[in-house]
């Protein structure tokens, strides 16, 4: 079955997501479908050819050939009705709206299509930074304190020292975040994150914290981790530097830390992922702070897939594809419906 | 525009979702369509003459016309292709799998049908008891003291005291749900939860406990609570009583309580409901210990829509379909992707 990467989406990061398909077109050697979703939620198939960015931001997709998303798989429509693409794997891209939040997940699921990505319960409790807080908690790995700021109620005290760092609930990609130092630059920050969700969390931000990026998969039952990455950074990752993040493809250099931390970091990795990520490649993004591993975020689907930590990016995606989750089917045999009628008569 | 009650779905609780739709019917005074979800995830639009439970016990559906859920509404094909199906308000009735797991609110917002119903985010944080813990830690709310078991570590052991209730994480309806009153009884108990789910709630037991559901609704920004009921039970609802309970479409006395404790569950019921649950009608479900409120679930989609608990259902269900949440809708605009390869030259 050959994959489809699907990537775009009704989302702030719509267009990181088409560098990161672009990226992956360089990476994954299996043939591969494009299928890009764009803001109105149409689904284009795309000529290998073209998968450039100014296609995209020329809009020349539309004069693509459309699908339409239907039971078993994607569908185009032509002059005698629908019919059916070759069988697909879907690699959900979609990073943000669309395949982050749980949509595309449930559609796929809904529909009974394959796909490598998150599922939905997943994309929920990853894609709110509160929920991820929650996670952690139930999965028994730590995360920093923090304090939620409701638009409602955005006077709210904040009982944290200075410098904290604030973020919009629901978005990724340091979209809506900033540092604030003082009391004086709260107002403008909350502005700046009120933009994007009602929520705002609000965290110490603790200078030079020692960050580590963790991905992995399970393959097979087994949990499989990347290289360790100790990311580079001057202040925070602003949007443009992350954008171009989501471009890389080369391999990275493995962390220089000690055994034990990297064992910590794996163990608290698979601990989340194996939470409910079963079928997807995520990536966990960690501090340490006084030697204590703190999860900061979950990228359910990261960028280009996170390929540049893994020695064997094709092997890691050949065996995650072979091991996806099957949702659960219900039988129904209209047991109840039948009791009760003979018990009670007519219902 | 005509409400469309959307009903099935599949799940265990596919049964009680025909029982609800059929007593909501009775009720609604407004025109319906009815469309049904079989277990197969086939949409057919249903006559109202046929809305009798075994209609579908027999599979006569089958013989109805069947709908395809595509942009912006449903869709029935005919000879010459696809034709849009009049514009329709859904509301969500599919209890359980489909309705309360996100899928169905997924592709509603995705495809931009307007829909009464829990959104996808509250569907994952009140259809998994797990999250629902979570979800009264966020809002303020406090919830029972509880153990979480995983299949595959199910010989942990339980520190609660006897008897306990043991619940499958992810179902409503009380199925897969034991009192166990001592540790012989526990592994059976277990063996049943894990039939259902691979995370089992385990919780105190307290016997005679006082229990009361609160239903509502937000309108135009207003939370509208229902009268408050204490349900009679004997033990615990079982599934069969429940099933009666979800046909049921007479108005109920209002619980005969303090007007100060009425004010705390509705302050509580509004707490949840702020988080997530606008355009939905759901019904929570509290304990009351040593004068404590407690949230003991949340039902996104109660029987029945628990229409039985408003002075005026249809007044509700009008207002509510009025204030419906738009989701928010992202503009693309490719300036980082023109600005990016203004400054890079080609990516």
């Amino acid at each position: 079955m050959k994959l489809a990467l699907v990537f775009g989406g009704n989302s702030y990061e719509h267009e990181i997501s088409i560098v990161s398909a672009i990226a992956l077109k360089k990476v994954i050697k299996k043939e591969l479908l494009f299928i890009f979703l764009d803001e109105g939620g149409e689904f284009w198939l795309i000529d290998a050819a073209n998968m450039k960015s100014t296609y995209f931001a020329k809009r020349e997709y539309k004069k693509a050939k459309q699908l339409y998303l239907q039971k078993d798989g994607f569908f185009t429509k032509g002059f005698f009705g629908f019919s059916a693409l070759e069988k697909v794997c879907v690699v959900n891209l979609a990073h943000g709206g669309d395949g982050e939040d749980g949509r595309l997940a449930s559609m796929f699921d809904f529909y009974g299509v394959p796909y490598v990505g998150p599922r939905t319960e997943v994309c929920v409790m990853s894609f709110n930074k509160l929920y991820t807080k929650s996670l952690g908690l139930i999965c028994g790995v730590k995360t920093l304190e923090h304090k939620t700021i409701f638009k409602k109620e955005r006077d709210a005290k904040i009982d944290l020292s200075y410098p904290v760092i604030i973020k919009p609930s629901r978005l990724g990609s340091s979209i809506g975040v900033s540092v604030v130092k003082s009391q004086k630059e709260l107002d403008y920050a909350l502005d700046v994150a009120f933009e994007f969700d009602d929520a705002v969390i609000v965290e110490p931000f603790i200078e030079n914290v020692r960050e580590f990026n963790v991905a992995g998969a399970k393959i097979k039952g087994e949990i499989v981790c990347s290289n360790i990455e100790e990311p580079q950074k001057e202040g925070y990752l602003d949007f443009e530097k992350k954008y171009m993040d989501f471009s890389r493809t080369g391999e990275v250099e493995a962390a220089g830390i000690d055994e034990a931390l990297g064992a910590r970091l794996k163990e608290a990795f698979a601990k989340i992922y194996d939470f409910g990520f079963d079928g997807a490649i995520i990536r966990c993004d960690f501090f340490v702070v006084d030697g204590e591993v703190y999860l900061n975020e979950v990228n359910p689907i990261p960028g280009s897939l996170a390929n540049y930590l893994f020695a064997d990016f094709n092997h890691l995606l050949d065996g995650v594809t072979r091991s996806l989750p099957h949702p659960r089917r219900i039988k129904v045999d209209y047991k109840y419906i039948n009791d009760i009628k003979s018990a009670k008569g007519k219902l």
